[in-house]
């Protein structure tokens, strides 16, 4: 049977918790709400009417269908789906296009131009920041453009090891169609069964590597872009210096600048050797020496994530005040033992404790790799297993605290090491606060680092308070004021790998520098002449040409 | 004694060839001269007057004396040397200005947009692709902005590993304020005592490390760039996904959107590991197949060079028609025996045969670490330490040759191994034809691997043939249009490291996305909206306003 999509939450209706299991969850986590709301039908949702008619050659391609509509008017995010629950979907799209070519991508782009009609790009439509979605003031209508059916691996240059994959594939079909080569992109998100090759490229999306590529800007070799003003393709090469690089331009350009079609990206042969391990930490302070010693020292590791007493509490993986690093390699080339054992002796200098260890050396013949470094199995240790688990399912929990009136979300960053601690402590103290003030209750802030760097870290943070049932949507748009302010003031980035969308442009506009704006407007009113392309994102809206 | 800068020729005026040396060399390579070209005097330049007068409040910074206009006339490129010998100095720039604080760069700046000037921004003078001469048609005079004042390393943040340099530093007074921190940037391109830190990020310049960060881009932590329109700064940061990079806009801008003024680097503490070796390959086909499979391994060697058999020749490391690789690792964290020996392996295993092995484990108190990932002190084998010598020689023998009217020459590029060595035949073959066509007899054709890539390699050609004096330049410019429009069929880059300047422009503008070219006009208006800064570089000039 064909699994269905949820169209007002995470991933597959079949996944959803039960309204029993929502209802524990909510006890478990102090909801006030003694039971789930129920979920909308999309026949009762009374979605605005469909203000355009299908044009007549894109008919084929085109859906105004209820439920077409309403799984496109939001992304994924925490309130996007207290949104749905409450069936306030006040600007679904009049139209959703699913291409199959680049030529109907063009085509579209043009009707769109000449028609006044905005154009929402879509992948897999996994966006948390508000990306995907477009009340399209002052256009006659708006259309999500989604790239899903573009979603073929054209080719496979093994000797480099890349290759031409079309923009609309999600994870599991690209990585199905590279298996066979015996290759991988190894690029897991967590949204990775979700979420397309498009989106990852025109979000900057980070994910498998904890350190060195830690977004998949770095596996870019080269890109197709379709813009309102024509296509754009650069030339496949391993490195460059003429000029500022065409690609960057385009990587993290969320659907303002055009489409991206399709990309010549760098694959891997699949490891054969991995070891993970994890290790016990009393103090924050010395967990975190021990990442930034392993982040400087050159030796790469594929995982190392380091989760804060309370993250390590809900992985399930430590429950008395600890920190939990998590460490992994992985080659397909040779073994990493030794490496593996570096990592150790640098966490064990800083105060660290091993807790567990597990390595697979040979071929590995598991399929189901997936999902922030960790490998499905028998290749794992407790603490990583805990973690895994926790890490695919966390978006249904979260789905079933919404409906519990829980307010349950994430935010992430980026900061130097000479701010992070302050910065994790500021968050903290500071977001703890606002989150009892707002919602009259202390909250749970956990905290786990996802990627690092020599000269920083990525800390990811997760609130999560009880909400009361109408006012959380509101509550939570409070919290996440505040937390943006907190990491402007550090200037830690507004985001780190979630990308910018809507919701993030207070912060961003703060952030970039104020002439980088100024030439983003430029570029966009050369490629974008009419400014359909996602409207708001990134830049204000530039006032339809009359 | 404090050493001069040749005014016409590479480096330090002592360390040029003596006339004796040039004929020995010259007889050496078959040149038809007799005796070499003598060096004009800066005197006898008769150089076209300066056309305006020091603006009053920037007089201490401006200088308009011979000497400082003709070194300031042409970058460091074999057909620079040419005319410098030749007292060709067609456009020498009006004024050299030398600001000492980012606020000078600023007046400038405000001054030269007002008055009509072109600005050319000026690192260590090093350009061998005519980014720094100006013809400056349209203007009413041009400025050389001559950045070497500005060289303190102004803040170190040893935690981040990161340091605040200003872009006017040359490599070796960068290297100094870094050295008592115990600290190193690592960026040794062969130009490395002769040009900047604004140079290396205006030009995305390559440096010391073979694979993984082989441009300067990827230790860029944050930017200040002084822009006609304002001051651009972005925010340090490990790593983000909020939106395009600000930073990889202005990496590679080569002074055409506005003057960089200090950068926020990543550091690393120097290296206490080093282990290299050399290997000698029977046949090109098994020589590339190695470094493939090195560059594929995820072992990242520090250094790995490909040399064919005239470049090893050449640099006296071998004579029997082999092709050399030189393999190195270093680390200042651990042990580096185990990857080499990984390295060797892999180079055996494609038929490989070691030459020769040193190693240093502990900490090394050599201070003259320079150039192209080799390094002075004992601890290099035969074949690296030819090569290293070789290596930091080779522009003075340029120079040398120039002087023998012989044509002395190279040019880089790179593409995906699928192409590679399709196009390391035809460059020789080609090429080949082409030199001896056009200069009447054969020529030599040598190439090196100087970066590699999981998906491609980097090689960089030597063009050695005999001109005839006064005819070398057209002959050499003819040979130059040959091979880039090899570089452009086989869809390699047209720079892989020495940046577009003016020279490259015709083959840049059919590499490049036109849109790409489009989007930089329209960021070029708005950023620099006289057109003012190094106008001809990457884009035609626009038209100054009216």
């Amino acid at each position: 049977m064909q699994r269905t999509r949820s169209w007002w939450g995470w991933g597959w209706d079949d996944q959803a918790l039960s309204d029993a299991e929502c209802t524990a969850y909510g006890r478990l986590l102090g909801s006030h709400a003694d039971q789930p709301v129920p979920i909308p039908q999309v026949t009762d949702l009374q979605l605005r009417p469909s203000r355009i008619e299908v044009p007549k050659p894109l008919g084929h391609l085109s859906f105004s269908d209820p439920l077409s509509r309403a799984s496109h008017t939001f992304g994924k995010a925490y309130r996007d789906v207290v949104r749905a629950l409450n069936a306030q979907l006040d600007y679904p799209p009049d139209l959703v296009a699913r291409p199959t070519t680049e030529a109907d991508v063009i085509n579209i782009l043009d009707w769109a131009t000449s028609a006044n009609v905005a154009v929402v790009p879509y992948g897999g439509g996994s966006s948390v920041v508000g990306a995907v979605e477009c009340p399209g003031d002052g256009f006659d209508a708006v259309v999500s453009l989604d790239l899903s059916a573009m979603d073929r691996v054209l080719e496979v240059d093994e000797l480099s090891q890349a290759a031409c994959i079309q923009a609309g594939a999600l994870g599991p079909i690209l990585e199905d169609q590279l298996r066979p080569h015996g290759y991988t992109l190894r690029h897991f998100p967590q949204s990775f069964e979700f979420s397309t090759l498009g989106g990852w490229l025109a979000t900057r999306a980070g994910g498998h590597y904890a350190t060195l590529h830690t977004h998949i800007d770095d596996f870019v070799e080269s890109m197709r872009v379709v813009t309102p003003s024509g296509l754009s393709e650069s030339w496949r090469l391993p490195g460059s210096g003429a000029g500022p690089s065409p690609d960057r331009l385009m990587l993290g350009s969320e659907g303002t600048l055009g489409v991206i079609t399709e990309a010549w990206m760098r694959i891997q042969r699949r490891p054969e050797f991995r070891k993970s391990v994890s290790v016990r930490f009393a103090h924050g302070t010395s967990a975190m020496a021990a990442v930034r010693e392993i982040a400087q020292s050159g030796l790469h590791p594929a995982n190392c994530r380091l989760l804060d007493p309370g993250e390590a509490a809900l992985a399930g993986s430590a429950t008395n005040g600890e920190w939990v690093l998590v460490l992994g390699m992985e080659s397909a080339h040779h073994p990493v033992e030794a490496g593996v054992g570096a990592l150790i002796e640098i966490a064990q200098g800083c105060g660290g404790v091993l807790a567990g260890s597990q390595a697979t050396e040979g071929r590995s013949t598991s399929s189901g790799e997936r999902g922030d470094g960790v490998t499905s199995g028998e290749t794992r240790d407790g603490a990583a297993d805990a973690w895994r688990s926790t890490f695919l399912r966390m978006p249904y929990v979260r789905d079933a605290m919404a409906r519990m009136s829980a307010i349950t979300e994430t935010f992430e960053t980026a900061t130097t090491w000479d701010r992070v601690e302050d910065l994790y402590k500021s968050v903290n103290t500071e977001i703890g606060s606002a989150v009892e003030q707002i919602t009259g209750a202390p909250g749970l802030i956990n905290c786990r680092f996802t990627h690092v760097y020599p000269d920083g870290a990525a800390p990811y943070f997760t609130v999560i308070a009880a909400g009361r049932l109408g006012s959380e949507l509101a509550m939570w748009d409070e919290i996440k004021a505040a937390s943006m302010e907190v990491l402007v003031r550090h200037r830690a980035t507004v985001t780190h790998h979630h990308a910018v969308g809507r919701d993030h442009r207070p912060g961003y506009d703060r952030q970039r520098p104020e002439l980088f704006a100024a030439a983003l407007r430029a570029v966009k009113r050369e490629l974008d002449p009419a400014g359909i392309m996602n409207p708001g994102v990134l830049v204000d809206q530039i006032p339809p040409k009359t």
